[in-house]
């Protein structure tokens, strides 16, 4: 009566699947709306940086070899023969004694090889003509930010994979990257099955609870850079439910399904696989919450049938889309981040199964600190909102105590760890 | 010659731009998307969750009365009268030594008070009628989710200013929030100012640089929440300039210009906020970068005079705007979330200001470490590009060693700081 399923550990199960990854594709998005993308490249300097000798000062460029002789008892004069300002380039041949007012960013004059700061020079009016004196030397080369000092054309400023952040977009925008090769979101397909959902603006029925998976996994769809097309809910009913999977997936580049997947007299997406001819990769997995998590595979493509329970579904989209997801926008580390961490509560009950505590961090005096985010039943949605992490008790008979050190899984994090954990 | 102005300390800066701030306004979005937004308003359970007693098995409903007399020894024997999934509504009053099975998530009927897993019980088929048998009792409750176990109607289950993230999206589809209450975006002007600025798809020139600043600030911006109207650049040039900030205030909550705050011959902000009659809360900060950072308000507006070097208008953005909006955004803390972290270099010159040195935050062992991210001069965009954080180096004549404690401000954080820090 009851299928019996062998349930395989959680780092086989993440094997099985990256056996499906795809590299992704680029596409060329204007820098305004690149902010938040993924690079689908190596980002190089298109130029020098400066591209020219400039001055990092508000002062007077002038020829070194004109200060030589100047100190406190003997100050040496200079006339100021132009004035510039950052985005001008001084026209004039700067001669023996003679000066360019120069601002901050200011392209140097081509006969001058150091910047005198404003503050130390006096400046006066004679004769209709305007000078300043100083009262020490410089040398060649003082106060001037040198072409290429910053960066050289050709390297390597920013590697592929990385999340445009704001210092990225300064970076793009300085080398003249007007259109941006990111990583074209893939697009995940979603169905939601069961009889029992409501849709979300439905008012409450007896033995029926609203569908908030669909939008639970769309938002993790989304924060692991992807996209998502909602095909909506199934009822369930074997052929319906065969027909859309099989044609949701046509259109996608993975397909999520969530509820269906248990033993239940109603869970007909074991059916659904096999009619497909799916190779189911497993369909039960050593871990709690989500051990009744199916992957299976159609020609390439990977069908996630996630658990109906909204916090296994959730774990089992982050340990196993999630990674296939990263790939294709270029990661290079596709797994959720893994740190340690110190427990801040007793887990005294033993589990024989590696539980997925869904848990929030915080840091005290510089330490990550993990407590559960809410009452630990796999039902309870609650405790996914202040969840921003996972920690993982591995299964065996030992408990917890407050104060040992345990691994966590970060949920908002895009540097990712390596495989294996 | 030179403009004698008084630096005041970042957190006095920080505190006469906080007078300004002011409450943010609701409005209602899909809860397709709502994802990432803030909200601004508590969320309470609309219902009691489960709103049914539930079984969390798949197994039989029973009256536990009828399973007093089970053991090993003696077999207790109940038809099977109904077979309900999740979703469904038994019709059958259910008598005495009968049963119906019941699949996960299924309403309980009403007679029933307990639920036998399917893998204890045995079942068969006898007359053409199904039965099951036990050998071993249950008690009244046994294996019920009960009606408001997890949530009961009224409960304030998140609170307002939090970020929308995937575990959030699903209890407000369980509670029916089709629409949603989010903070209404800010909306902040941004003008780059500097005669020396080209667009990022123009060529180089002689003594010119692209505008890299727009394109950072305004991600600096879309992170911390808000949107951006971008006006353009604006040449240095006193009319053009007064003329433009003027007439774009109107149209904004808050206005950012970059460049033009500094005390060079082509500096028109502080002539520009003269001539508005903006009231100037400071024009020079006792930090680096971003000394010049200047703030003012014009009938509670306010005007946000960023440097135009990269690295000062960046600080300063996120130390003087950001607060502004996450106010804007309902955030109960304002500020960057301050944390300690181990310093993993040397900072041997000792430097008479507090400095903000952006940074790598990353965890070793559990605990936070900090190390610049690039080279530290506040003219290189690129050190922008991998900073996750400042380091705050205070001021004073004392070095920094491997090894000490520093503070750190986090900048892909949503959780925040109090002020002061």
């Amino acid at each position: 009566m009851v299928e019996r399923r062998n349930p395989i550990p959680v780092a086989e199960a993440v094997q099985r699947v990256m056996k499906y990854q795809k590299n992704g594709q680029t596409e060329y998005v204007s820098i305004n709306e690149s902010f938040g993308r993924y690079l689908a490249e190596h980002i190089t300097a298109t130029n020098d940086v400066p591209h020219f000798d400039r001055s990092p000062y508000d002062g007077f460029a002038v020829r070194a070899v004109d200060t030589k002789e100047a100190s406190q008892e003997n100050s040496v004069e200079f006339e100021v023969v132009d004035h510039i300002g950052a985005g001008m380039v001084s026209k004039e041949k700067v001669g023996a004694f003679q000066a360019v007012r120069i601002m901050t960013g200011a392209q140097m004059p081509a006969q001058c090889d150091a910047v005198i700061m404003l503050e130390l020079t006096k400046g006066y009016e004679k004769n209709g003509k305007t000078y300043m004196s100083i009262k020490r030397p410089f040398n060649s080369g003082d106060n001037i930010s040198f072409r290429g000092e910053d960066a050289k054309e050709g390297d390597i400023l920013i590697k592929k994979g990385m999340k445009i952040n704001p210092g990225i977009q300064a970076i793009l925008a300085t080398f003249g990257y007007a259109k941006v090769p990111v990583a074209k979101k893939p697009l995940i397909g979603l169905y939601a099955t069961g009889t029992e959902l409501l849709d979300v603006d439905d008012p409450l029925e007896p033995g029926k609870i609203r569908n908030s998976n669909s939008y639970m996994i769309a938002a993790q769809i989304e924060r692991a850079g992807a996209d998502v097309k909602y095909f909506g809910k199934l009822p369930d009913e074997f052929e319906t439910c065969y027909e859309a999977v099989k044609s949701a997936l046509d259109q996608v580049d993975m397909l999520i399904t969530t509820g269906g997947v248990s033993v239940g007299d109603y869970d007909y997406l074991p059916a659904i696989y096999d009619k497909m001819n799916a190779e189911v990769l497993f369909n039960k997995v050593a871990m709690r919450p989500g051990s009744v998590t199916t992957v299976a595979q159609a020609n390439g493509k990977l069908l996630f049938g996630l658990s109906g329970n909204p916090s296994a579904c959730y774990v089992g989209f982050e340990l196993f889309t999630r990674p296939i997801i990263r790939k294709m926008l270029f990661a290079e580390k596709l797994h959720l981040r893994k740190e340690r961490a110190i427990l801040t509560v007793d887990f005294l009950k033993a589990n024989p199964f590696t539980r997925f505590v869904r848990s929030t961090l915080t840091v005290q005096d510089g330490k990550l600190m993990i407590s559960p985010s809410g009452v630990d039943k796999s039902n309870i949605v609650m405790s996914l909102a202040g969840a921003n992490a996972f920690m993982i008790l591995p299964g065996g008979t030992r408990s917890f105590l407050t104060g040992s050190e345990v691994d966590v899984l970060l949920l908002e994090d895009f540097t990712g760890s390596e495989w294996p954990w």
